[in-house]
């Protein structure tokens, strides 16, 4: 299973490298606010002129897809059944009928779990992880393997720090521990905090891959 | 698998039920507020001289065994590994060296996720899942297995509502359309509210089953 889904990913990253698409796997547990997140982020996105669309995963419902799909952007829903996951052949099966061309970024929303995304490639180019200020400090140290899959971990509802008596250090320290090779960001998709900085990352990040795939 | 762990897990109900002892199988996302909740429940709890104990369930850490064991119960951890659920043969193991006959209610808290538990019966008289008013009113639509086979639906961090502007009437909709059978109960394990109501709904359903199985 795995290694067949680790070969269609490879074969995803290939094209999406080839169509100039930066993609973005967003992880975390339900509720930490990657729909929110991404509201915010595609509505900005376009205001700058990048080219942005987003698939989003859930086991039921296209709440999701609807309310993104509110951005302008193309947006379109995986529902999933019982799968706790997304996997490759699902996504590639999601992007038929769309121009990879078209787009500067993909967001993959992945479904609310933060345990069985973590061993899924799906051809992403980042992995970013969620931890809400509300979810608690240790969410790192009690799910380590998809802390530590990602490239970039995001503390999101960060205006509500205060009212949950949030551990900022605490929680730096967990994810340093487990998953010091990432970038942290702090957001909060309610008041905009961070966000412009966020995507400066992601318009920077698919500069350098993109001057990487020019020079191979 | 399923099979099997259905056989099991009907094993554990028949030595729970001749044991005198009421499980509650407590499932929710990461950071819902399971060990908050049953922090305060087991210290309350004693103090109406009542016999608790806990299991926990977490990939890594025994963190959540730490904080329960303060209250003086008798508290175990399972650390799964990468297992994204527990299964009733891992709290078979667990319970090993403990005499039921000395518990009247045995908590298991199992990992923090709203997918992969849902098909796991553990032998419990009761499943509770947790609805934390910071994750959002519309997880019951989006994760509907999880909360179509809980008893109980109980919102949790019921301090936060105002904060998160926490849609109660959508949330309360939403219980009702995927798990109309079930039981809804709001706390807040911080300021104490409702937890006595949920102890005492706990000790009605552990009186009327030593009821039905003294009279069968």
């Amino acid at each position: 299973m795995l290694d067949k889904n680790d070969r269609l990913a490879q074969e995803l990253r290939t094209r999406f490298e080839a169509a100039g698409v930066f993609t973005v796997n967003l992880v975390s547990s339900p509720g930490a606010g990657k729909t929110a997140l991404l509201e915010e982020t595609l509505r900005r996105m376009q205001a700058r002129g990048l080219r942005v669309a987003a698939i989003v995963g859930d086991l039921a419902t296209e709440n999701d897809a609807r309310r993104l799909a509110r951005s302008g952007a193309p947006v379109r829903q995986i529902e999933t059944g019982g799968l706790c996951h997304l996997e490759a052949d699902l996504v590639a099966r999601r992007l038929e009928g769309w121009t990879l061309t078209d787009f500067d970024f993909l967001f993959i929303e992945n479904v609310g779990n933060l345990v069985c995304p973590s061993d899924y490639d799906l051809g992403e180019a980042l992995r970013v992880a969620l931890l809400a200020t509300t979810e608690g400090e240790d969410k790192p140290l009690k799910y380590p393997p998809m802390f530590h899959s990602a490239d970039v971990v995001m503390l999101t509802k960060c205006d509500l720090s205060a009212a949950v008596e949030f551990d900022r250090a605490a929680a730096v320290a967990a994810i340093e521990a487990i998953a010091p090779h990432a970038r942290i960001l702090e957001t909060s998709a309610r008041t905009g905090a961070g966000i412009d900085a966020w995507i400066d990352l992601l318009v920077e990040r698919r500069a350098a891959v993109m001057r990487a795939s020019h020079r191979s």
